[in-house]
Parts: structure tokens; sequence; C-alpha cells
């Protein structure tokens, strides 16, 4: 199935637009208007003559022009109606925005949206869903202001998510914190395309490095497995599922009417598929920003670098906790360290470069491990606060980092200036953590992930 | 045994004291004379007359007025010599920041300080520590400068911290991030005052409301567990136990070279003395956030109050997970907030107030649950990138937890918007969190706290 149209339309027809400033239907016209989308945007509302400075047509059929795609936002007993004015003028895709289905207990609406949307050979998102995003093209179909949803900037992770809330919120918290997206889908009901159609388009597109999922439940089973199977081992996946206790399979009965299923058969379908299992929206994240950033990782021998004992100690606790190795160099660097190191200096995993540690001693550690065939990845800890440490340790990392060959995060927790070492240091593509059992939790999706391949 | 001169001391010798600004004994000096103490300073260096503008002693016997507490910063053979021009002074209290000891292989050295010590009755903090910071005071006698290491504002937990670059690293985040902080101490190879004393003394400071420690390992098990028991009866003690895997008690040989002991000894005596375990940095923070802000739980009975369903379904899961209950209010609120709320909506828990949810919903549902008495405590999600939500509802729900009824904490991802919400909400004394399922953790503990005691 063609679905660029969800993400790329070239002509949108918005079905609902209004002149008044609270309706869903103004706030998607205004967010095409003034995003950066380049593409032909036509109002379609049977009692406005103009809105917004464009010229508004009574319905979709009405407009001259090829149209690729029509955004739905008109109350509940117009949604049928309205498709076949868009099946009239030939448009083959819709993202539908309207809500008062299934999630409200109107399961026998949702059945004959269904019949109608095969009647007329129209694929849709939705109904009752947030819409859908593009951040290089700004096409945008979301419902939400901008004020409100900032949107993000352009970015390698794309974020497939059944709840609409979910969505904007970490859409919008990304956003501040400065992580960017390819593409965003929130899919509601999913009655035509779903979780698993999303998945196969976000696997196929160049855009996207990193597919992060938010479900509630998966509609057809045999048919997700199969699509993750595919795109897993072509990019990491990572997915949350809401509704893992009986508690929490109850609350999504009211919110999207899924079937939330026992949370073993998901997981067992997870990691069969090759799928990063996220415990958390935390971790998601996490997981997210180290599968973007890294490059592939061979193996789970980690070698830890510090200049903070305790946190060689948390991160060595974690290394076990989650699965992990410590790794164990060569006699031959560990000799060669032990010339460069003061002689009180205990050359070993954790490495302690201690509280007086300087850049010098960082690079010495750096190049060591990353040369040493028994080290598959790195933990770098870099408390800003001792003494002796100065910026220029950014660019010795930066450039180790750029080499390319070993995995590695950078842990640094702290005030102004360890925020300045850590935006640099992503600037430079590195997933940076405050927290030494964060940044090995998310080594370990990393290496689980190309474990699995 | 007093050992408000850690803390208190109106008069500080600084032995060791420098002019070069590289040096510790430097950076000490300048800490006290640029902070906001009040007492006496005097610098003491045999091969100076004036430090900084103070005059300058050649030993701490050579000040002629009283002196409450002596900092040392010489290198580590001097440590014992000093100490005897202590005594000769009569000072009764020592920090000292020198290292070079235990944890360096000399274990001789360590058991001379010890028996130095004893012989001349000087109660000391360290050797080979990060020093102690009291926030009201500003009586600083940590070794880090101020612009690596900005100092907390006033609040109410104190951290006791074996590591000193734990204790840094979160200090500086935590006040980066807002937080207050009432005393802190890293106690280092603690010769004399170990964590013991310095739990006993937190437990009896009223300045502070919350407890929070770092430990590798604990010197005198059954004292330690005296006293917790007694402390967390005042006061809530949470503690993050580094070392509770093999790799990380191997990790901590080098470090404190304690002795980690069985993690399982450990937890069993936290939990038999009362106090919140903590399993890693992020959630000892996040513990600490709750239990300085909240009023005391009664019970584990949850209601969930929520714009966005899928924070409903996550935050019931992770009820689950972390030992709680879903609450279920009475028929008699559930009739009475129906009457309220448009008929699609389902009254229950959690309870989904809606993508279009108002201020005026938040405070239906907010009152309803704190007024039902099958319902102990809230966890309230407030998504501000949906339409209809409005800065009002930062009243509607101070004022509410005003009334100091039950245990409440908020949810809210985002950007912008939401900071500003979220930093109203703190500085009202309200917990706030960005993802559900940290916001049910913490509660967790909150409930288990409570229920301890």
């Amino acid at each position: 199935m063609n679905m660029d149209a969800f993400f790329k339309a070239a002509s949108i027809a918005v079905i609902g637009a209004s002149r008044d400033s609270t309706k869903v239907g103004n706030v998607i016209l205004r967010n095409l208007i003034d995003g950066k989308f380049k593409g032909k945007i036509y109002p379609v509302n049977p009692n406005a003559e103009e809105i917004q400075g464009l010229k508004c047509y009574p319905s979709a059929d009405a407009i001259k022009e090829r149209v690729e795609l029509a955004v739905i936002a008109v109350p509940t007993p117009f949604v049928i109606p309205v498709l076949g004015q868009c099946a009239k003028k030939g448009i083959k895709h819709a993202v539908i925005i309207s809500a008062g289905f299934r999630e409200t207990g109107n399961a026998k609406g949702e059945e004959e949206l269904k019949t109608v949307l095969n009647k007329y050979g129209i694929r849709a998102i939705g109904p009752n869903c947030l819409g859908t995003f593009n951040s290089r093209s700004e096409m945008d179909t979301l419902f939400l202001p901008r004020y409100r949803l900032k949107r993000p900037e352009t970015g390698n992770i794309s974020f497939i998510c059944q709840s609409g809330a979910v969505g904007a919120a970490i859409l919008d918290m990304a956003t501040a914190q400065g992580y960017g997206f390819a593409k965003f889908a929130s899919y509601g009901n999913a009655v035509d395309v779903d979780e698993s159609d999303l998945l196969e388009y976000f696997g196929n597109d160049e855009e996207t490095k990193v597919i992060c999922m938010y479900v509630e439940g998966i509609r057809d089973g045999r048919k997700f497995l199969e699509v993750a199977k595919r795109v897993t081992k072509k990019k990491p996946v990572i997915i949350l599922k809401g509704g893992v206790t009986e508690q929490g399979s109850h609350a999504i009965v009211s919110h999207t009417g899924s079937l939330a299923g026992a949370a073993e058969v998901y997981f067992g379908a997870f990691k069969q598929a090759g799928v990063v299992r996220a415990d958390s929206l935390y971790d998601m994240f996490n997981y997210a920003r180290i599968l973007e950033a890294s490059v592939p990782a061979c193996g789970g021998r980690v070698q830890i670098i510090t200049n903070g004992g305790g946190y060689g100690v948390l991160a060595s606790d974690s290394i076990a906790k989650f699965g992990l190795e410590m790794a164990e160099m060569t006699s031959g660097t560990v000799k060669a360290l032990k010339v460069k190191f003061p002689p009180a200096m205990n050359v070993g995993n954790p490495l302690d470069l201690l509280g007086d540690a300087t850049t010098e001693r960082y690079k010495a550690a750096l190049e060591a491990a990353m040369n040493d065939n028994n080290v598959d990845a790195i933990v770098l800890v870099v408390l800003y606060q001792t003494p002796r440490i100065t910026t220029d340790v950014i660019d010795v990392i930066t450039e180790m980092n750029a080499r390319k060959k070993k995995p590695m995060v950078v842990v640094s927790t702290g005030g102004e200036f360890t925020e300045l070492l850590r935006r640099n240091l992503e600037m430079a593509g590195i997933a940076t953590f405050e927290y030494p059992e964060e940044a090995v939790k998310a080594m370990s999706a990393l290496v689980g992930y190309y474990g699995s391949k």
C-alpha cells in the first residue's frame, strides 16, 4: 500500500475548516498555513467562502485541482457523508481526526465507517487520532496549535503512537530538549491503517533510522510479527506496551477500546521479532537516543571509565543488573596504561581516573579502551565538578567517537557546566545520560538489539 | 556526641590554606570568604603571613581566639603532626580533606590516624572526603570551587554521601533544578565519624525533613540498625547502596576500600529499620522530592485522574508493578460526578477527563477524590498540550493540595508551557514528575515509608 500521502501529500483538503479559532478545523488549517508546508491547501466548509485568506469549498468534490489527502475534522455524523464527497473527487487518502466511534461505545458507527472506506477504496488513519507530522516538509495534520505543542526539529526518530495525548506530550518534551524527529503518526482507533502498516512504512522510509511505538493493543498479531521481523533487520524498533497488568488492561478498555491481551504473549512476540522492549516512557526515550546515535555493538563487554569512584560502583552494579559483562582489558593495554598513570591508580574496570583526572588521562584511557580487543563498548563518566578537568575533554571525546569504532555513552550529572558538556556531545552525535544506571541500561538495549539480529 | 561544629562552627581554622589558586586549601578558604558565612576564619600555613586578606598563622596553636573546627587540607604525612597542633589549641573537631590513607592501600596510616584522634579526643570527618555544607549559614568546607559546584538553596533534604564525586554531582544538578538542601556531608573513609553518626545527627536536626544517603559499606551494622530504627520513626531515610552485585562490590574495593557485604543482608536491615531503599540515583531523587513535599499517606489506594488516556493506562500498569492498589470511589461520588460530566465520560479509575478537559473538570474530579473515603492518594496527570486546558488549573491544584488532606503528585510532560506549570506547582510544595511511571513509583515509596512506621 502506498502511504506517502499521509506524510508527503502535495495537496490537502481540510474538511471541517472553520473560522472559529477554538475549533479543531481552524487549528489544523492554521498549522498548515503557518508552517513551512509548500503544498496546496483547500479549506472545505459549506458555510464559508473564505477562511484565513484561502478560498473555501462547499465540499471536497467542488475542488477542481488534484487533492492527495483529506483531513477530516467534522462532527461524527458527518464523517461518512464527507467521505462520499472525497470518493467523488477521487481522493484516496484521509486522516480522520473526528472522534465518537468505538472509543465511546459506538462500535456500529465504526463498522459502518470501515465498510464505507472499503467501498470507496479510501485508505484512512484514525478515527479519533491526533494526526500525522513530517518534520522535513512540515506536512502537518496534528490538531493541536503550535503554541501548545511545539513541532520538533528534523531528526531520525519516527514515532508511532496509539494514544494522541502520549504522542503530543512526548513530542513537545523532546522538542524542548532538542531532539529531532523524522515523522510522527497517532493512529487512534485504527479502523483501516494500523500500527503494522505504519511500522512497515517507516521501515522503508529512508529518513527514519529508529522507530518508537506506544501501543495498547495490536490488531493483527500475525501481520505485526511478520512486518516487525522484517523491519528490525533494517533498523531498531522500540516498543512500549500499555496495559501489561490487569489494572492497565482494564484502563485500556475505556481508552482506545483495544483488547490488551496477555503481556507475556506480547513480550514473546516482541522478542521473536527482534523488537527492543521498553518498560516505561523514560526507557523508551533513552533507548531511542542511544540507538540513534551509536555505531552497532559487537558484544556486551563494557569498559567503564570514570573520575568519580561512586559512579564507577553504580555503573558496575548496573552492568550486572542489565545483563552486560565487565570487559577485561588485555595485559598489554593494562601495562601500557600503568606507565602513563600515577602509581597509586588502579588500572582495572571500572578504570577510576580519580578526582584529579585531567583531559590527558581521559585521552589515554579512551584510546586504550577503543583499541583493546577485549572491549566491546564504553561507558564514560565525566564529572565536571572535580578540580582539574577542563572543557577540552569535549574535543577528546568527540574525536574518539568520530572514529566510529565502538559504542560509547557519556554520563554527566550537574548544573550549567555539565549542560554545556552534554549539549556539545549530543550535537556531535554522542548519547549522554545524567545517571550511570540509565546509561548502562540504554547500552544494554543497544547490545540486545544488535545481538538479536 | 555533639557534632554541631561540623555544620555550625562559628570559628574555623583552614589548615593548609594556600595562596596558589589551584590548591585545595586555597579553594576552601575562598569558599568561606565568598559565601554568606558569618563566623571567624583563620588560615594556617607556616610559609605565609597573609592569605586572601586574612592574617595567616604558622600553626593552629598560634591562634589566640577560640577555634571550633579545623579543616585539614595538607599532604598526607602532615595530617598527624597538624592534629597535634590542633590538640594543643584545644580544637575538638576536624574535617580531614587530605587523602592518601586506606583508599590508596595505606591502611597503616589510617590506623595511626585513628589512634591519634582517640588520644587527642578529636572527632573527625574524613579523611579523603569532600567536606560538609550547611545551606543556612553557608558554613562550607567543600573543596570544590563555586563555579564548578554551585551551592544549593536552603531546603529540607540532607544528604550523607560516602563518595565525594557522587555528592558533588548530585548537589550541582539539584541546585540547577531548583531543589533545596539543609545540610550535606561527604564522610570519605570514616575513620571516626561514620554514616550512623551523621544519620543520628540529621535525625535530630530540625532543619532536616528528609535524609538521603549513598553508602558503599556500613561500618558497624548493629549501630546503624539501632540508629536507623530510631531516625525513621521521626523522618524518612532513603538509602542508595552501591555494590549490590559482585561487579559493584569489586569496584568498591578500589574506591572506598569498604567491604560491600551481601546485598540481601543490607536490604533486610534496611527493611527492618524502616529505611526507604532506592535502586538508582534517579529513584533516590524522586523519592526525596515526594517525601519532602507530601503529607503522610494513610494507605495505598490510588485514584488516577488524567486528561490523556494513554497516561492513565501507563499509570495503572505502574500501580500494579509497584505494589499499590487502584482506588474505587464510593457509588455516591461516582453518581455525583456523572451528573457533572458529559454522558460519554466513564467515571472510574483511571478517571479520564478526556482530551477536551477543562479546569472545571479537574476541579470537580480532584474535589471528589479528596473527599472520598475510598481514596488514599492521588496521581494527577495534566497534559498541557490538549486544547481546552488553561493555566488556572494551577490554582485549582495548589488550592486543593493546600488543604493537606491526601498525598498527591502531578505528572506533566512537555516543553515550555509544561515547565511553567511544574515550576509553579513545585514552588507550592507539590511534587511533580515527567512520566507516570516514576510518579507512581515515588508514590509507592511514600506509601511504603508511612506503612512501615
